[in-house]
């Protein structure tokens, strides 16, 4: 949600020991491990809020709609401690119920776990993603270029890994859509290496799939976006909001910082965006080559939530948790439940990715809202026809982010790229943001992390000029 | 070169029928359709010079060096056309004398013609050059993303291709020289839907690399940059250099051109720059999302071009045509002979690629000249060791355009966006740029061909408000 903030146009001020570009939780994070610490910070966001690819709001009927990031894990300890800091309220997903599978052919069928008898190559699905789990524990998180066999493995799309190691069709698509519904792009758009090394990065494929005990558990009871106010609230006039950074030019011992509205001078800089945003930037002097590639080649996923309110769960009443897995005859590929903690409303929240989504895009509003109310029927029966209200998220409108949930750089980039230009800092810039994180990369946890490693990087040279 | 225009700082003028942002080939081609059919047209170019990814300086010996694309061949129409009607003089390159092949393992041989016997794994190289050229063929120029097999083709990359293809290590080693010295990327950063478009694109395999009959058969006496300049020349004061353009605002019945100078008011629009230039452009309305995938998705590939001149061509006098082609112990890819149509100076051109490039870079000024002239006296004899000059040029250095030759898709790319986000006009928007060609993509030639494409789609439309 937009803050008051926003109304103030708040000046800025003329120097900081640091400044921060983007009040994400990257940014949000490394601007209060600084003020811990009481070094002075400036956060200078481009947007009206807080919260980058979190954005929590209330509909008309008054209910919480988290449309970006909404989740957290029991192994997301850097965003757990962040909201337990600021006493977040949590509460657990909803996991009651038999969830669907929706085949290519249209056929439904319910289930309560996913068992190798489960569908069509479910066995098959099984053992490789067993073997990929395997494979991605070899994956140096610090270093995934140096990881053994990295070159080879940046050199193969997931997409022809599927082809020569799966044979079961049914398994290869299961595989597709865990690559879209994780990555929100296609096996074809990323390399092996970026593929284990993310699932490296959150610990296992059920780590990055499931609920219980993984990232999908707990949600929050005012969204995701809270913990971002209250450290916003926090920083208070150090976060300056309308201050779409435009260059930053390093020179004569210190960074200026240059936005539409002035321009502030720092001893260092956290550059803590989205490398789309970050590629953006013009920088005095030029950053390195490698620094310069990784950001070019480095592009957003692709997905939309799309909420759906009805006026309590009715799917509950008939035994359904509101999951539902969809394997292609529908634009959609994952609903969940997503209803407020005090059932105010019943919300079904849908998920569409990647190439999918570009053919639902062309559908036009009404044509892509059809379909969507059409699929929830067949899923969850007539009530499903009539929503109290509907919204569409499409996170590559969203200017300064472009694209979500992370960015995945292309095959080749990690090892061609990745020694120098990940997040090695240059000279008085420092590199902060979810993509530069080796745990829980592309995550809100691994926002935090690298948001709090920049601080950490920045701390002991602020001060010892 | 930079030519005096750039000493004017001319004013721009306040509006024109055209704008065409950027003065390499594709830009000015673009003008010169429009200023023969009588069209108001103003050239916009942001660097101090016209040309784009040609340049042609006359060194401190005053002998003409390019140091961008400097060749033509006989299907090169467009270029070939160009440079008739403005008088460019060329000649042919030096193809006398023995060539030299060196292995990886540092061994040396000499040959004319590379026969099936030709050297470690050539009979399985050239076998698989033969497959390549007849899957090429049945690329669709005009719509790559509607090939058969199109998504299977850019889900692979080349290197995984030649993993499940050719066993010969040698012939995979040759053929990613083959990527390395054309696309001046690594075969795991391309799909093959791109590797099989850019080849249709140009013919065949043998017309990208080799010279008689071929894209390196014939140079030009004053430097490739002189039809540019020609061009410029003829179109006078309505090439505006300096003048980068920051945003390109649709509204109201026209196009306003913003540049750091002022801005032009137009109908319509050419942007007419590679990739790398076309995404740092603010655009508004914003442009559509496949658009600017594709643009965001384009990197520049990484080559550096490195003349050494000496007193005479004393290669040839021993028989050598200064050809060679280096497969791995050495930084250098390939040699030739590009010394001037006068032979006032004998000089050797070598060129760097993509990985190898990468490793050459780090080893500073002194480190990088030294391995380029050991290499030199190794293939030519001692009398290489003393050259009168040296000078390399690093096209990822090169402000605006990031890279050299051309942009190559990421895998996925083509399929995904390309319908939508390759070359489809943008409202009052049109494209051109050697990356927007069907036939000489990547080349000189494709620039022209694009800029004049672009061109025809604007002048109907002009003047019909």
């Amino acid at each position: 949600m937009e803050t008051k903030r926003s109304e103030q146009n708040r000046a800025l001020p003329r120097e900081a020991a640091v400044v921060v570009v983007g009040a994400g939780y990257a940014g949000l994070a490394a601007a209060l491990e600084l003020d811990d610490a009481g070094i002075d910070v400036v956060v200078l966001e481009a947007s009206g809020r807080v919260g980058g690819r979190t954005l929590s709001e209330r509909d008309s009927g008054g209910v919480v709609i988290d449309h970006g990031g909404q989740w957290v894990g029991p192994t997301q300890r850097e965003f757990l401690g962040l909201a337990e800091r600021f006493g977040i309220e949590t509460f657990p997903t909803y996991l009651e119920g038999v969830n669907i599978e929706r085949w290519v052919d249209g056929s439904q069928r319910h289930f309560k776990i996913a068992g190798p008898e489960g569908g069509p190559g479910m066995g098959e699905y099984l053992t490789a993603m067993a073997e990929v789990d395997r494979l991605a524990q070899t994956i140096d998180l610090e270093r995934p270029w140096a990881s053994p066999a990295a070159v080879e493995l940046d050199g193969e799309t997931v997409q022809s890994y599927l082809e020569r190691t799966v044979a079961h069709p049914g398994a290869r698509l299961r595989m597709a859509l865990a690559v879209q519904s994780v990555w929100t792009v296609e096996p074809r758009d990323i390399s092996m290496l970026h593929f284990l090394f993310y699932i490296g990065s959150a610990g296992n494929l059920d780590q990055l799939m499931e609920a219980e005990g993984c990232a999908q558990e707990t949600r929050f009871v005012a969204g995701a976006q809270e913990a971002a106010q209250r450290v916003a609230e926090r920083l208070g006039n150090r976060v300056v909001l309308h201050a779409a950074v435009r260059s930053v030019e390093e020179s004569g011992g210190g960074v200026t910082v240059v936005t539409d509205r002035g321009q502030v001078r720092a001893e260092r800089v956290i550059v803590a965006v989205p490398p789309s945003a970050g590629r953006r930037i013009a920088y005095e002097p030029q950053l390195p080559l490698s620094r310069r590639r990784w950001l070019a080649q480095s592009p957003m996923g692709d997905v939309v939530k799309i909420h759906v309110s009805y006026g309590r769960p009715f799917w509950r009443e008939r035994g359904l948790s509101g999951e539902a897995t969809l394997y292609g005859d529908s634009s959609l590929g994952f609903v969940f439940d997503n209803s407020p903690h005090d059932l105010s409303a019943g919300v079904l929240v849908c998920f569409v990715y990647a190439e999918r989504l570009r053919v639902w895009r062309g559908r036009g509003k009404d044509g892509r809202r059809q379909e969507v109310i059409d699929t929830l029927v067949e899923l969850f029966g007539s009530e499903a026809a009539e929503p109290l209200r509907y919204a569409e998220k499409d996170w590559a409108e969203e200017p300064f982010i472009e694209g979500a949930y992370a960015a995945n750089p292309t095959p080749g980039t990690w090892v061609e790229h990745g020694p120098a230009g990940w997040r090695e800092p240059v000279g008085r810039l420092h590199w902060a943001g979810t993509e530069t994180a080796s745990v829980w990369n592309g995550y809100i946890d691994g926002a935090i992390a690298s948001g709090r490693r920049a601080a950490r990087e920045v701390r002991g040279a602020v001060g010892e000029q």
